[in-house]
């Protein structure tokens, strides 16, 4: 029997407690697995997050690999009592999810869904919207994420540009970069995706000036990085109504505080930080193949280079 | 000057006006457009539906052609006094514009959207939806349009079956036919799209007995035809809530009655035969190659056979 102990904190244990068992089973293993510390002598393997509870990894004397659920580890590999391997998360479904929330929230302003959806009056109104080759998205951002998602609007039709701060080619995408291309890639947009990181060049680049030039009525969508938009300029950009709706996944605080205007604005929608997210599914099977590989014997994947910190 | 006569009712022109206008301009065709009747012997093309002013064609001695903004020629083509040439519509925005409605009710379906667009005691909830390949979704007719859904719905990673009533090989999906397959391809379905052709065999075909076969609380979409759902069985199958939600966009009587159930309903979304329509875009555009053809001594294209009627 190996033993799994699940350390990422007794919040995330409902959620993983079934996929976990699910891909243990699927992968053949034998394996008790809780969030309970059992004696620390006697575990295999850490299923670890930041905020959990081990600060001392010392007594795990007999554990052969710390399994991070997040992608950085930055918080963790500075630990000197951990001598243990440790692996992090790459999740292919965080990717997925992300593409996923942003053409279908993409589709919802493009169909005007939200207008079936809230429909006190039952008004019949069969007015079509135009087809998604008639509609301009700009993405802003061509990391990973900002490439899917352009990628994939681009694959269902509607006519996108990319946006990045330094120069980047996307086979087959219309592409502009840095400060004289942001006009450009803005103007005329009906749907402005951000996917930017988080770097001080990129806090505010939606502000009172640059949330002028999408089309009239343009929908925002923001699953970057809540920094990017200048709160108080874009309230003001719906109440004028240059900027038809917002909808946020990301905040400068989370979870939004209750009280904050945007709760409350009727051209905005708020997500609350789902559109990607490490997928206890596909994480545990990622964490569940690490542990059929040190059961193997065989290298561990995304086993984390202390000398490097990543 | 090229006179082009809109008679396809008062009701359509402002819808056309722009667009028409539009396509002629870029054609580089110099026309006179209108939806008042000039004097007939002036008219060089008559842009047609059924419903229209014209009832005797016979004044239209100068007619080139008459061209229809609908698919279906059945209610002009039997007029004795149409001797003119007749084109139908073949608009390639009816497929792109039913495949967004498909794709982004099923995103809006399994991203849990509604939760976060109606949401008035701001409840912040982070918990992500699983990723589209482990969502199970069932298109229920393979014609044009089914098959066009189904391969966009796999092409963002759904999980995709099809089902038509005789066998059906759609490259890359997995299909059923006939009586026996339907069970086995509903069986599960968390999301069930509708693209049957209206037949004395597929009316209520969603009904007590086969509403009971997908997943619990799995949504259903109609774009299809109204007649394909019993509507006392999915009222009653939504109220114990072995179907979660209902998109219709299309109802045994349209515009759906006030008063009608499924107005007021709670997990139903009403979209008012939004999901393929002529667009008024695509459509001036194939009015205007006709038009562009006539004026050029070419053959006209989606040239109807009268012999055939279609």
């Amino acid at each position: 029997m190996i033993n799994v102990y699940f350390a990422a904190g007794q919040a995330l244990w409902p959620k993983y407690e079934g996929p976990l068992r699910a891909a243990l089973a699927e992968a053949g293993l034998q394996a008790d697995v809780g969030a309970d510390c059992p004696a620390p002598d006697l575990v295999d393997y850490i299923v670890f997050a930041p905020g959990g509870e081990i600060q001392d990894f010392t007594p795990f004397t007999r554990c052969k690999a710390v399994l991070n659920l997040w992608a950085g580890v930055e918080r963790i590999v500075t630990n000197q009592t951990l001598t243990q391997p440790l692996c992090r998360m790459v999740d292919p479904a965080l990717t997925a999810g992300m593409v996923e929330w942003v053409l279908g929230h993409s589709l919802r302003h493009h169909l005007g869904m939200d207008r079936h959806i809230i429909n006190p009056t039952h008004k019949w109104d069969p007015t079509c919207p135009p087809i998604a080759a008639e509609r301009a998205v700009t993405v802003l951002g061509l990391g990973a994420l900002g490439q899917a998602c352009a990628v994939a609007l681009q694959g269902i039709g509607f006519k996108v540009r990319g946006w990045s701060r330094t120069a980047k080619a996307v086979a087959g995408l219309e592409t502009f970069h840095g400060d004289q291309g942001l006009q450009s890639a803005l103007t005329g947009a009906e749907i402005v995706v951000l996917l930017l990181p988080k770097t001080p060049e990129t806090e505010n680049i939606l502000n009172a000036e640059s949330l002028a030039w999408p089309a009239r009525g343009a929908a925002i969508l923001n699953p970057g990085r809540g920094h990017l938009i200048d709160d108080a300029a874009l309230l003001a950009a719906l109440d004028t109504g240059a900027i038809g709706h917002a909808t946020l996944d990301v905040f400068r605080q989370e979870p939004l505080p209750a009280g904050h205007p945007f709760w409350a604005h009727p051209r905005v929608t708020v997500t609350p930080h789902v559109a990607a997210e490490t997928r206890p599914n596909s994480a545990s099977r990622v964490v569940v193949e690490n542990i059929r590989r040190g059961e193997a014997g065989l290298p561990f994947v995304h086993l984390v280079d202390r000398s490097l910190g990543y």
